[in-house]
């Protein structure tokens, strides 16, 4: 999508299609900066510190750091190189299980005898692909959602998200938000209120941001405030992210979701999680008990990040010694959940009608 | 209660009982400053821009402004003068249902005739006391229901707030952290969540000072993080105040309360409200059409005040030109609610029982 008027993907090659390059997110909205990363350390740092996040992006950068320990592992210890840095890619979000699974996906070509870097360069391009016509699909299904709502009510419709499932959080469109981009370029009119999402304000920084640069109509609000905005009708849809979708149709997603899904199911507004395939465990049935919840920095919650005069400066918020805890993700059970946006079509959060979309 | 080892009230009268002292409330926890209200209009700016904040603690406020405009007011024009100032206390504030009622107190002072100021302090002073009274037995009623809770587990009893009911709020004790404070003196082991509560972060920065500096354990989370702790076994009672509750026990309080309700219930974790009788509004049937919500500058929510190298500074939190919204308040239905703790005993949130507690 737009930044300053061109287009941007969130990661690319560099033009000697040796190295990589990312927008550097921590900054935003307040300044754009693009980073090149040279090695498998430096996608390990992307990954962890957030230089890049959500988990489409997050996967995809692993995928191309497999590509850059490709050009880093020895010859004559490739494949065991290849799994050490595997390792290490693995490691740095404990969370998101699209980064385990592109990192798999390149293992299998360590497997099959691969030892050039150019057969991971490929892999990762078509991921990289692959995630971009996800998400231009989950935009054409939600589309519809929108545009019923539209039909019925004959006005602007007011879509809450949370957190940034937006195209900065994967390679473009965004999951959530392609729905919104797809019927705002429709020329259907909506309005999108922003979850601020403490502790790191993704949506605050990140969602308001993308929203602005493409011109959508947006509130940005606190995490306290959609119960409100819902008991007085001015909130027609929910639309969020995933960072992980069980079997049974239980979302993991950014800390907070599931106040907002108990908020939309006490008033009667539909809420809609954008589930790419690649967020479904199939393993995994029951989410509160079975997914492990990343417990981050107390920092990130005592200390907050913002502008003042012209620079970055985190401010402390709380008095200096009071202990904090940071629950990144919380789990939103499946009967709170309408229905789930994939790039297949619109199922139930329920085994059988996720399985029916699949086939598997 | 204490700070820095030594006992304070959050307003008191000065040495020479002319003026009004207050902790001026804005930048704590990072520093603790008293100031000296000399005028009315100096009790109206404390009020509005929130010097002094929580529904109790206003009205005290908004008591001894009517003390300081009694010295004011011109003999000639006394009872005019006193409606004239009496307008503008009540204005700088829409929600608290305190406010009004204090000035109305002070008012029927007025209707009697009186044109010193000496009825207007001892007024003021009486309504003082009795804040504090009320706090303390809403404390003792408080404290056997985690009593219960410790007898029955035998372990650290959990509570989550929101926002500040403490002491700060109030003149001693607080309404929400009353039952905390006694149970805590009583040698009932407690830890307390805390929530943060954007835009202004009055869990961070005052409940986690005031618990702090008592010698409460406590933790500040966002306030995104309770529905995941309830989810989880690891909160065993909610407590929070009350602005304004109507006659069928519905709830106004600070913005996000409401998300922490539907959670608790969701959880079968108890939800109580600290409602001391003066936040009970008999005229007022249905909160969530019923009770006006106060909308405050979108800039707290884009700017957010921290301690950044020994200064307090405010930074962007949002990019410079998207908009926000600030809704201070919402409803919580009394469905939700567990039982209001007063100063009169435990009462269901229904018109019934309360209207049997007060015999109104």
């Amino acid at each position: 999508m737009k930044v300053n008027q061109r287009n941007y993907h969130t990661i690319w090659l560099s033009d000697d299609n040796e190295n990589v390059i990312i927008i550097d997110q921590r900054s935003l909205p307040h300044e754009f900066k693009t980073e090149r990363l040279n090695t498998v350390a430096d996608a390990c740092v992307a990954i962890k510190d957030m230089h890049v996040r959500g988990a489409p992006l997050i996967g995809v950068t692993a995928a191309f750091g497999m590509y850059l320990a490709a050009q880093e592992a020895k010859v004559d210890s490739f494949a065991s190189d290849m799994r050490e840095y595997a390792d290490k890619l693995k490691s740095t979000r404990p969370t998101a299980v699209n980064l385990a699974w592109a990192v798999d996906q390149q293992l299998s070509l360590v497997a099959e005898g691969q030892v050039n870097p150019e057969p991971f360069l490929a892999l990762a391009t078509q991921l990289k692909t692959d995630s971009i016509n996800r998400c231009y699909q989950i935009g054409e299904h939600g589309l519809k959602l929108i545009k019923d709502l539209h039909d019925a009510k004959s006005d602007v419709v007011n879509i809450l998200t949370h957190c940034n499932a937006g195209w900065m959080a994967c390679i473009d469109y965004g999951t959530a938000t392609a729905p919104m981009y797809l019927a705002h370029d429709a020329g259907i009119p909506i309005h999108v209120w922003v979850d601020e999402t403490r502790p790191r304000n993704q949506g605050a920084r990140i969602t308001a941001f993308e929203l602005q640069e493409h011109g959508i109509a947006h509130t940005v609000i606190t995490d306290n405030a959609g119960g409100h905005l819902m008991q007085h009708g001015q909130v027609d849809m929910v639309i969020v992210g995933t960072d992980r979708t069980t079997a049974t149709g239980d979302v993991c997603n950014k800390i907070g979701t599931y106040l907002k899904a108990l908020a939309a199911r006490d008033n009667h507004v539909p809420f809609y999680v954008a589930a790419p395939s690649s967020s479904i465990d199939f393993t995994v049935r029951d989410g509160i008990s079975g997914i492990p919840i990343e417990v981050r920095d107390d920092h990130e919650v005592k200390y907050i990040q913002g502008l003042y005069e012209g620079e970055i400066k985190k401010v402390l918020l709380t008095p200096q010694t009071s202990p904090a805890a940071n629950y990144a993700f919380d789990v939103t059970p499946a009967r709170l959940v309408t229905a789930l946006i994939t790039e297949q079509g619109i199922c139930k959060a329920e085994e059988q009608s996720i399985k029916s979309l699949f086939s598997k």
